[in-house]
Formats: C-alpha cells, sequence, structure tokens
C-alpha cells in the first residue's frame, strides 16, 4: 500500500509520524504489558488519558466543552456560526483487559485529521466551509458501566442525564461519582453538529479474508439486551436436599445453553450471547440465590430479531422450570437495525479509490457511537483491517501501515467536507 | 421442653440469660438489619468478634493462645499436665448475607458450658479430672478464602500452614495479610485435646421433621471438592461468528446443567452443586474466556461418591465439546466419609435423656471442623434444630429454648467429663 500512498498524485496528508506518537502516547494510560489495554470508563487511567488530551486539545487551539455526562468536545470554531459542524471521534474507553486500538484509534485520527485539514486549509488558502468538532464519548464500551453507547445516548436524547448518571458499578459507584473522581463532572451545552464521522478497527476479519484495506459501514445490526435476573433460594449446598434446591445459578446456566442453541438455528443471521454473570452470594457452599445474566441478541434482520426475542422468552420459563426458580428482567435496550449515510459513504469511496484502495461495504454487529448518532445527523463509520479479525483481547492489532491508510482517509474526507461543504444528501 | 428443664430433678446447669446475653452481644459485629449475618472469616467485623471472644476469656481466666493460621484457643488448665484436654467451641465466621447461629452458637455456649462446669465443680467441691479448651477456629465457611474447614484442617496436619497461608480472597488479598490486618496472625503452640465435642444448629429440618429437639451427628458424608477452570478465548460478543466462539461460560453452564443431572441419578445418595462462578473478563459484550468453577459432589457412601467422580470427568469433557474449550482442575480436596465418636455420642444420648429428650441420630452433610478433628481424637457434634432446615441465609433461627437445651447438654456432657474422667472407648 505504501507505493500508493508514497505517489506524487495522492500523497499522504496526514503526518503518520504524529499519529503514530499520539497513540503511543495515549497507551501510557492503562497499556499492560502484553501488549493489551485496561481502561476502563472514568477509571484513574481514563482520567489520565483524558488529561493527555485534553491538553494536546488546548495547545492545538481547540475550545473543550464537557457535557454532563463526560463527553469531551475540542471545537474548532473557524468557518463561523452559520456553517455546518462536522463532528469526528470515537472514545477512549477500553474492555478490561482489552486491546488498544479499538477506539483510541478513532480519537486520535480524529485529531491528526483535523490539524492536516487545517495545514492543508493555509497552503491551499481556501475558506472553510464546517466547523470541526473532535469527540471522545463516554463509556462506549459498557464494561463498568451499562450500558454500552452511554455518552453518545445520553447525547442524543436516547437516554436521559440523571438515568446515566445513577448508573452504578459493581462496586455501587455511580457514574456521577465516577466523574467527579476524575475531574470530568461538566455542564457545557455541547456542540450540535451536521455529519457525524467515525474511524475505527473493524473488529471483524472481513476485510482480511478479501485482502482488503478499507471499508465503511453501510449497515448496524440491531440489537436486543436484556439483563435478567434469576431468583432462587440461597441454601447449604451440604444438607440441602437436591429436590428443595431452587438454584439460581442452574437457572442462568439452563438459559446460557438454550441461547447458545438458539443461535444455531439462525446461523449468520443470529448471534446471541452471555458475556457477563454476576452470582450471589457466590460462595462455594452456598446454592445460589440470585444469577443476573446480561444477554445480548443480534440481527441484520428484524424479523429475525422479533423470532428471536419471542424465543427467548420461551427459554427463560424453560429454565426457570428446570431450576425450580423465578427470574425478572432488570433492563432492556432495543436497537433497532439502520443504514449508515449513503452521501457519506461514496465520499469515503471516492477518497479511498483516489488513493488505489477499493473500499468494501460492511455491516457492523458491534454498537459503535455511529450508531445513536445516526438517529440525529447523517453518520458513517470508516474501517481498517484488524488482524485475525480479533477485537476485545489484548491482542487485538491493526498493522500501522493500516492505521495510517485509515488516518489519511479520514482527513481526506474531511477536507472535501471543508472544501466543498456538506454533501446535498446530508445537509 | 421448658417442663423437664424447671424441673427441680434436672435443673438448668447453665445461665440462660448469659448465654443469650453472649448471642445478642456477638451479633454486634456483621449482623445485618434482616437478621442475618456477614462476618466474612477475618474480616474487620471478624477482627471485631474476635477481640470480644478475646476479652471475655481473658476476663473469665482463661489464658488465649493463638496459632500460626489464627484459630483461637481459651485454655482453662486446672487438671494439671496429666490430665486429658476437652476442646469444644465452633468458629465465628459466617457466609456471606449468612445466618447468625452458625458456629458463632458453638463458641458461645462453649463459653458459657465452661463456665458452668466451673460453678459446679466449685459448688459439689470435687476435683476436675480433664482440662477445657474453648476454641474458634479461622475460615470455618470457605466463602472468602478456599477451602473450608482451613483453621482445623492446618491443625490437624490434613493442609500446610505455609499453603493455607497463601491462600487468597476475590480481591487478592492472602489469608497471611488478612490475619495481620486484624492482628490474629499467631504463633503459639496450640493445645492438643484428648476429645472434641462441638455443639451446631442442625442446617438441615430432620430434627424438625421429627419433632425432635436434640441430636448428635454419628457419620459425616464424604466429599470431594474442585476449582475447575474452563478456558476458552475472550471475543467481541458482536461481530465474532457464533461457530467461531470459544466460550468458556457457555462450557461451564453445561457442566452445571450435567452436574444437577447426575445427582438426580442417584437420589438421597448423592448431592452436587456449583455455589461459585468466577466470569472472566465477565464484561457484557466479551464472550468469557475463562470460567472457573467451584463444585461439590458428596455422598455417604465411598461407592457413590467414586462413581459421581468418575461421571464428573465424562462431565466435564462433554462441557469442553460442547463449547469447545478446554479445561483445567486448579484444586481438589477429597474427604472421606467416616463416623464420629461412638463413646462421646452415647454420653451425649444419656444426658439428653435424662432431660427428658430423646437424642436423634444423625448424618452430617456439611462440612463441620469436627470432621478433621475426628482424624487426631475422639469427636463429636451436637445439634439443635434450624427452624425449617434453612442455613447460609439470614432467616437462619434456632428458637431460643432449643439454643439453652442444646448448651445445657453441652454443660452437661463437659460435667460428665469433668467428673468422671474421659470414657474408657475415648481414652
Amino acid at each position: 500500500m505504501a507505493n500508493a500512498m508514497l505517489d506524487s498524485t495522492a500523497t499522504t496528508v496526514i503526518s503518520a509520524q504524529r499519529l503514530i506518537a499520539l497513540m503511543t502516547a495515549m497507551e501510557r494510560y492503562g497499556g499492560t504489558p502484553n501488549g493489551g489495554m485496561h481502561r476502563l470508563t472514568l477509571s484513574a487511567e481514563d482520567g489520565q488519558a483524558r488529561d493527555h488530551l485534553s491538553a494536546w486539545m488546548h495547545e492545538h487551539g481547540l475550545s473543550v466543552r464537557i457535557d454532563g455526562i463526560g463527553n469531551m468536545f475540542g471545537i474548532l470554531d473557524w468557518a463561523g456560526p452559520d456553517a455546518p459542524t462536522v463532528m469526528t471521534g470515537s472514545h477512549l474507553d477500553s474492555q478490561p483487559r482489552g486491546g488498544r486500538f479499538d477506539g483510541a484509534y478513532g480519537v486520535l485520527a480524529a485529531c491528526e485529521a483535523v490539524t492536516a485539514v487545517r495545514a492543508r486549509v493555509a497552503t491551499e488558502g481556501v475558506v472553510p466551509r464546517c466547523n470541526f468538532v473532535v469527540v471522545n464519548w463516554t463509556n462506549e464500551e459498557g464494561a463498568r458501566f451499562q450500558p454500552s453507547l452511554l455518552g453518545s445516548s445520553v447525547y442524543t436524547g436516547q437516554m436521559t442525564l440523571a438515568d446515566a448518571l445513577g448508573r452504578r458499578d459493581g462496586e455501587g459507584i455511580s457514574v456521577a461519582d465516577a466523574l467527579q473522581a476524575i475531574g470530568y463532572a461538566g455542564n457545557a451545552p455541547p456542540p450540535i453538529p451536521q455529519a457525524y464521522v467515525e474511524l475505527h478497527v473493524e473488529c471483524g476479519a472481513e476485510l482480511e479474508r478479501a485482502d482488503q484495506h478499507f471499508g465503511a459501514i453501510v449497515r448496524h445490526w440491531g440489537a436486543v439486551k436484556y439483563r435478567l435476573a434469576f431468583l432462587g433460594r440461597q441454601a447449604h449446598t451440604g444438607p440441602t436436599p437436591m429436590a428443595q434446591r431452587q438454584d439460581a445459578l442452574l437457572g442462568a446456566a439452563h438459559l446460557v445453553c438454550a441461547l447458545r442453541a438458539l443461535a444455531d438455528r439462525a446461523p449468520g443471521t443470529l448471534h446471541t450471547s452471555v458475556g457477563r454473570l454476576e452470582v450471589r452470594p457466590n460462595s462455594p457452599n452456598v446454592v445460589p440465590g440470585e444469577a443476573v445474566a446480561f444477554i445480548e441478541l443480534r440481527s441484520p434482520d428484524a424479523a429475525v430479531l422479533a423470532w428471536a426475542d419471542a424465543e427467548f422468552a420461551a427459554c427463560v420459563r424453560a429454565a426457570e422450570t428446570a431450576a425450580k426458580v423465578t427470574s425478572e428482567i432488570r433492563f432492556v435496550d432495543r436497537r433497532p437495525a439502520g443504514p449508515f449515510d449513503a452521501a457519506l459513504v461514496a465520499l469515503a469511496e471516492q477518497e479511498a479509490a483516489g488513493l488505489g484502495y477499493p473500499m468494501r461495504r460492511l455491516d457492523t454487529i458491534a454498537g459503535h457511537d455511529a450508531v445513536p448518532m445516526a438517529l440525529r445527523c447523517p453518520s458513517v463509520v470508516l474501517v481498517v483491517p484488524s488482524v485475525g479479525g480479533i477485537c476485545h483481547h489484548p491482542a487485538e492489532f491493526t498493522k500501522p501501515e493500516d492505521i495510517i491508510l485509515g488516518g489519511d482517509i479520514l482527513a481526506r474526507v474531511l477536507w472535501r467536507l471543508c472544501r466543498d461543504g456538506l454533501p446535498g444528501g446530508t445537509a
């Protein structure tokens, strides 16, 4: 790929050195010895990463705003109040012992891309036709606090601020207290963009299998997420007769098995999972009285998702019967499948093609902050390959040349929006 | 029962008021608003409870020794170095959000029973023929640190001190550090008894169903306990194709279901359980890479236990295949079934009958510190009813009249040993 990048007609507009340096610097905050990343949202490490980003924004003349849920906005208000605003970025938080590219790449590539556009505006003497905002969303991952996409969901009105601030982690600490602890409990009115462009690593292996280096996500899968508690009766695992046991963990175990079997009935169009299970009191010689399962059903097809949701209810009933327990749904989040903005996809495709890289059109199954954003303004997610499709794991890796390619295409897209204004379809 | 207790020929030898007051005082340390008890071993609450017991022992002229694993011994060395020693007590630690009778009753009734015996020795002017030790064993419950019966197992040589001190809780704190933190890292040589008598609540409903108020445990079930880790591959729950997932929690779920089905193949003679499950990273949108199950198989019949153990291995293989994961055994503890001392059982039966209460002979399925003790000296566990058989639950309750009856029979048994010496069969 270096050939195209170094071609005189398509010189890299970003500085590869600066982008790699930014990423290396950010890895200091939560990077693990095995090359992974442990930067839970609103942790001390996240606070340090945010401080680093904030310092960068100030140094580069962006005005920094923090809203009520701690989303960080670095604003370049150079085109005047009547010009549209283009937002770009992603999230700095990671999964527990996750990877260092997921999220951070999108934020730092946005920093470098905006810098590159500013340099080009100066060099070519054009009048910018849009303002820019670099964003770092709070709690994209949903690992420490649920649900995921917390910051962008509050921003887009999918969730109330009060609800989000009251969410608690496994130790009972609220989002509000965690924001306060790291100094990111803001109250600034957030900027409102007319377009949103997010760069991310693929978290899948489709690009790699196709031997391609760049893609745009044209559609996101729908998802139904449940937090479901099985309620049994805490008792001694020794003397309590088997026939009298009401084992909450047994109920959850039946459901875990049934949900896997359910996915196998709709191969390729239904993903199911139980990623988190909280067992109480979780003592080796106590029959569990409560087991809380965090469940996901995902599909690109609304009909399949509705069918799976109905089957899920039947699986829960069967698990209750098998373990002589009851259950209650404590939280449900339904996110319909939907498209991203066709005009922004087309623009990215032109820019990639100009560099000699055909763009692949992809679905995303993972949630991205662009999913709630798409409800508010034309949005798109651009992706580069993740080696082996590995994501949410310390071995997550994207090759430097792909990191640079993605950052460069992002900068070219932003440059086009800056020079030409927003495309008609997305005005 | 008050009739027999108040009968002039069988006056209560203990002070009911003093025993109830001791139990009420001890409930301050970890008692929960719903009448339960949360006093994890070596916690701050356990430290306070130990301090309270230690102060009581000092006030009552017992010399206090703390051994290397933090077991507390209150010694009444009044019969001389050639006389045998009778040990009595239980444990002050509780399950997480457990009950207030399990364990604490045995320690405090021992305190009061020894006090009552001393008063009677003074009144009747007899020469005591044995010394007494009141004991509080460290970590009977096995909730915070595994395995259970930690203090008594070190004491009896079933486990090395170094191994026990190195055990860590869910937060990585070692037993050694926890002992240090509450000031119970001792190094005194422990006293060695020639008989061990433990009073406990039943943790079962057999006495209640038979409308009886007192029992002795004549046999303990055997147990095999495993800590088994399923090892999969951490991945994103969204995009990772179902066919590629190696879900450690799915493996554990298959095993939980299979172990329950296994118990149903040997009704009444096999108890199986998974009480604790540790899922890593335990994030809602990450396929679990590791799931550690804490498994118990219990039976009174060695052949059934051996059969269950072989079937367990087959269940693990099947779970591995179903979830495409591997597994490894991280800990195993095998405790054979065995009898308690017949002469001590007979002595308790005589004393109960003298009060008008027929004694019921019971098995215990729960572990008790008397199980390892039985390997070292004649031992017995005496029990009074637990309402509804409830144990390891805040609703655990023993009626005051049964509390007093049990304490009184314990005092009468100790009195007989004191006056008459140890029975021939247990010398």
